[in-house]
């Protein structure tokens, strides 16, 4: 079995080279790299801020050990003494309201009574949906998800779909993408196979991000525009500090604040009893935050 | 003893009040007030939005009753079938920076099983704390407790310093205030006593803001100071979010969803890894969001 250190290190690696993907794209942005040490281990967390198209990026990494305690039993529904966790976890806040919010995480947690597994996945919050590039980014998840198993695709997208949502707004994060947890894996051939799927993921990510950055990153935008997303990162605030379990599980373990919190927009608002004008692009978006649309073949769709 | 339904009708006429008080203050400003009804009960939301003085403020009465979950029973700590509640919650957010945000709640809680308590308070976050301020305010709340019992101050601030406390942040919200919860009476006097102090703090609270409205609304501020509240009011998201029991209650037991997130600010701001000039407003600030300065009386600080 590969040890938890063999993955941390391709993790680690894994950041370096979407930082640097990402900064060639963006063209002015650079990112920090910030160790950090605390008693449950450490990270590097790369933050870029200001740059052209990435208004405010994370992209982090950590490896965490720890006392495995009586609420991360409840919260994982596991008994055991000790825990360790390494991760990669990435969100990116764009300048120009066209382009999409990102986000990506991969994980491998294992606890000391011989129970592991992988969780992650790539979900996409577009300001203003378009059907069109939804279809896109869904088929590149499905593309890779196929690579390793036929099943992964409609199984994480789904999962997607109820974990990237707001009960109390009753809409969908985004357009969704796919997310995983306690994968498990009997065998060194499973093993593999998972490892192998995250790290797939972590080299899409910045692929799928460079082509919106390309295609939309100079789309022109009025003050209705900024306003939108202004809201809509609202929202998106409302789920990482409500919803988010990578969020919960860090800050309750004595993770790094500032680097949980580095997912957060640059700026958000909230407006009482917002109510879109009848037919524009925020009204268009709003009818599209429900779980269970097709976003590849449309015509399946009620 | 009083029913519910009395302390409910004592309830709305102070957010009549309350408004109406804030409304001339302002100048400009005006309260929509928007009843809703759910399965639960049902309430009345005011919010003003785009006042001269007060940016975004909502004061929200609401008066609901339900069955008592699961959920419910392991927040408070109780058994019952069924319970009741009703309330006057309001939040402003000021435009002028040099102006705090300031918090009340005052509620009463029924259970099937006879236990009714009440509970709530005053806080303040100022952007920029001056303590000469922050003594007048807590003097006032000091000098209305005094007036039921001379305990409630002592112990209420205490309550306030633990209670409006961000722990991965490690700071309080901004200068206390008072809170409680749970005074329960055993006759019908200490009833009279809880419920007309409840009544005492809903009528302070205009007083104590509009003082401050004429005080400090005028003062001259630049982008800096904007820049800076900006930043406080993320962390401001941060504790209704992820802290407020009223929030997570209210959202919980299916409340009315822009009721009770007409707290959010208009805007907020999250900066990575920011660091406050040496010696400037926003360092000062920062060195005074602990529990347990004595703001009345400087001296006692060590």
């Amino acid at each position: 079995m590969k040890r938890i250190e063999n993955i941390a290190e391709t993790y680690q690696h894994l950041q370096t080279e979407i930082c640097s993907s990402l900064e060639n794209a963006d063209g002015k942005g650079k990112f920090s790299h910030d160790n950090w040490e605390k008693e449950i281990g450490g990270g590097v967390t790369a933050v870029l801020q200001n740059g052209v198209i990435i208004e405010k990026g994370a992209v982090n990494f950590s490896f965490v050990k720890g006392k495995f305690s009586s609420r991360m039993e409840k919260l994982l529904c596991e008994k055991a003494e000790n825990y360790a966790a390494t991760g990669v976890s990435s969100i990116l806040h764009p300048e120009n309201p066209w382009m999409p919010i990102i986000h990506m995480n991969v994980r491998y947690f294992a606890l000391d009574n011989g129970i592991s597994w992988f969780g992650g996945g790539i979900d996409l919050t577009p300001h203003i949906i378009e059907p069109e590039n939804t279809a896109e980014f869904h088929t590149a998840l499905k593309t890779t998800c196929d690579q390793f198993d036929s099943r992964f695709y409609p199984e994480f997208k789904e999962w997607a779909d109820d974990y990237y949502f707001l009960p109390h707004r009753n809409e969908t994060r985004g357009v969704g993408g796919i997310f995983f947890d306690r994968l498990k894996y009997d065998s060194q051939e499973e093993f593999e196979k998972l490892f192998n799927f995250t790290v797939a993921l972590s080299q899409l990510y910045p692929v799928i991000y460079t082509s919106f950055m390309k295609k939309h990153s100079n789309r022109p935008y009025s003050e209705r525009e900024k306003n939108w997303q202004a809201l809509r990162r609202g929202r998106y605030v409302e789920f990482n500090l409500m919803h988010d379990r990578g969020t919960k599980f860090g800050l309750e373990s004595g993770g790094n604040t500032e680097s949980i919190l580095a997912s957060l927009p640059a700026g958000a608002a909230w407006e009482y009893n917002y109510s879109p004008q009848p037919g524009g692009f925020e009204e268009k978006t709003l009818s599209l935050l429900k779980k269970g649309i097709d976003w590849i073949n449309p015509k399946n769709n009620p």
